[in-house]
């Protein structure tokens, strides 16, 4: 009988010196500025092949030598600095309502940044809208282009850059990433949007980089982007994070088709939706946020159960995996501290109090929405820079 | 500012050599009969190298030549077979109640065990128990020893053999590994017990092999051992898969110190404890599968129940993790079928359906106990037999 090889192949030359490539670039990036001498001892790589790498690196304009540092006795060495606008990378952001994008550099600056109402639009004319923020956003980069991330809610093939399913554009088993690719003949990256903002607090934000990471996503939906070994881990059909459609008791459909998901209580959507149904004022995010802090009902109500539920789900994921660093992100952030410690005793009542007591949830950086995310998730493709190894 | 280095260092030349023996021994493990050939094929290994790798495990006795293949046109191969007794393994399981051990070879055939009934010892004596278990089962090897694998419910610390909680042993931070090392002069690993279920199924069971997979151990306890890119994962302190805490809305208190926690009404001791209530002929798990297959009450809601919770909790992490393989392990397995449906239909419900689809639950296999699983983890120490890479 002959069986598939399932064993991994060894490393072939090309992808030894692409690997130790990253390696330098990683260390260029997480240490600048820095010398060819500690990124040899940082990589464990000999001189000669830093040396050899560090000029690929800068006849590519990702690195730049920046004068001389401090002499430890001999002579000073020349630094290196990581060259932030050595490429710009266009971020999009796929939003129900709205679809917006951004032109980033490497360390998650925002140069540009665009918006496009949807206006009902969904199927071709939604795709078309995608191809309308490359062109403007490119337009406006002087810079060589690394490529084109692209998040967005539902389940998302990321290898073959595939929209699964999006339920409000009608998208279905589109195959986005090779479409946008092919039009614009750029790099394209397509994945869930909470696994985007999980890679960019791991790839701008987190120093130093945490080995493990949680990154909830909490706006019109709720997801989650789980970092497993400084990888983003997909699961097996990419949907791993999908903890929106956890049941959590209550009575309310989904849309998924269940009844009770954590997205129909906790979700900033249904608690403003909840709230207007007794209080019409509190339209938005802002709204529900001020009634909140200012502990005015129902709003106060409906917030606190919805941080306790969500909570609940986070004390779900820290007894399942013990990942110590649990960061919230999106909308919910409005809804401030006072929120946020509903959260964590939530979580904490769910949790095995050993592994609770370890575990820091906190709101993860404000700057970080799902262009940047993208952006993270297209860098991460394309240079390797929040990988582990 | 001098910063530590994050960076992984390059393999060094023992490392590589590590490595590459492991591919060859894991070919071998997986496809024997094979040739140094298909061994080549498999693992990119040039034949010169690989015909070196084979030499050693042949003399190491863990590989042997088994006559010659079918010819495929030449000559006909020498056929190379892995030796299953080229090594024994010592796997204990120090349940609450008993303490047990196996000496079981690298098939994870157990060639004798050994059961110790507690009697209440802890501490000092509780460690007298381990102790008399390895010079027992050591007396009866005929082979090499490889070491001593060890299962403990509770938080262990495996990168230190530590021991940090087990409080039916009144053992805190004990270091069991080291002390049982010393004394025996033989490699000890020690685990959580449902941890090492799940390496007991991705070692010997499971083939092919899955890249991720979920085993949850539903017995005096509930735990969960999760393998991520077919290794084993712990989590950031150890303590990834301690599902038995999640909150799952009941109203007793479990022995962690929070309420309604999942092992409180779905742990098989839970289970026939709620049952003995009613009906004080239910003493053991033999006989709460016996009431519950002849649909007698109390027996049938009470495991009814637990099973639902218990099917919430996989729901919850086949959303987070979209790992499309569980398994089901420990005495809940005397339940049988009509119990699982109830487990497969409850989880179904709390996942998104889409993920939940694509998603097999089951039992895993009937053999899979804690010694073969701490069995399992030793042989993964020393040899790496279940890596990915």
């Amino acid at each position: 009988v002959k069986t598939a090889p399932v064993l991994p192949e060894k490393a072939t030359h090309q992808q030894t010196r692409t690997f130790n490539q990253q390696l330098v670039l990683r260390a260029a990036y997480d240490h600048s500025p820095t010398s060819r001498a500690d990124i040899a001892r940082l990589t464990g790589l000999t001189r000669t092949s830093v040396s050899d790498l560090v000029g690929q690196l800068i006849d590519d304009g990702l690195v730049e030598e920046t004068g001389r540092g401090s002499s430890t006795g001999g002579k000073a060495p020349i630094m290196l600095s990581f060259v932030p606008d050595g490429r710009h990378v266009i971020g999009l952001d796929l939003g129900e309502g709205t679809f917006s994008g951004a032109l980033v550099n490497l360390r998650g600056e925002v140069l540009r940044s665009l918006r496009r109402p949807l206006d009902d639009r969904d199927g071709e004319d939604a795709l078309e809208l995608v191809h309308e923020l490359v062109d403007a956003l490119r337009a406006d980069s002087q810079r060589p282009l690394l490529g084109v991330g692209i998040g967005a809610p539902g389940l998302i093939d990321t290898s073959t850059g595939t929209v699964r399913w999006a339920a409000h554009l009608d998208w279905s088993r589109l195959r986005l990433g090779p479409l946008v690719e092919t039009r614009h003949q750029l790099p394209v990256v397509v994945a869930n949007d909470s696994q985007s903002a999980a890679l960019a607090e791991l790839t701008f934000f987190r120093r130093p980089r945490p080995q493990n990471l949680i990154v909830v996503r909490v706006g019109r939906g709720i997801g989650a982007g789980i970092i497993v070994n400084r990888q983003l881990f997909q699961g097996d059909g990419f949907g791993a994070g999908e903890i929106g459609h956890v049941a959590c008791g209550g009575e309310r459909r989904c849309g998924c088709g269940n009844i009770g998901c954590l997205e129909t209580v906790a979700s900033v959507d249904s608690m403003i939706r909840l709230a207007a149904e007794a209080d019409p004022s509190i339209s938005d995010a802002d709204r529900l946020a001020s009634a909140f802090r200012a502990d005015s009902e129902p709003a106060t109500s409906i917030a606190a159960a919805g941080g306790r539920e969500l909570g609940r789900a986070i004390g779900g994921l820290i007894g399942a995996l013990n990942i110590q660093h649990v960061l919230i992100v999106g909308e919910a952030a409005y809804l401030g501290r006072k929120w946020l410690e509903i959260v964590q005793q939530s979580a904490r009542e769910s949790a095995l109090p050993m592994l609770a007591r370890d575990t820091t949830i906190d709101f993860g950086h404000p700057q970080n929405d799902v262009e940047l995310g993208a952006s993270a998730l297209l860098m991460n493709a394309q240079l390797g820079l929040s990988l582990a190894r």
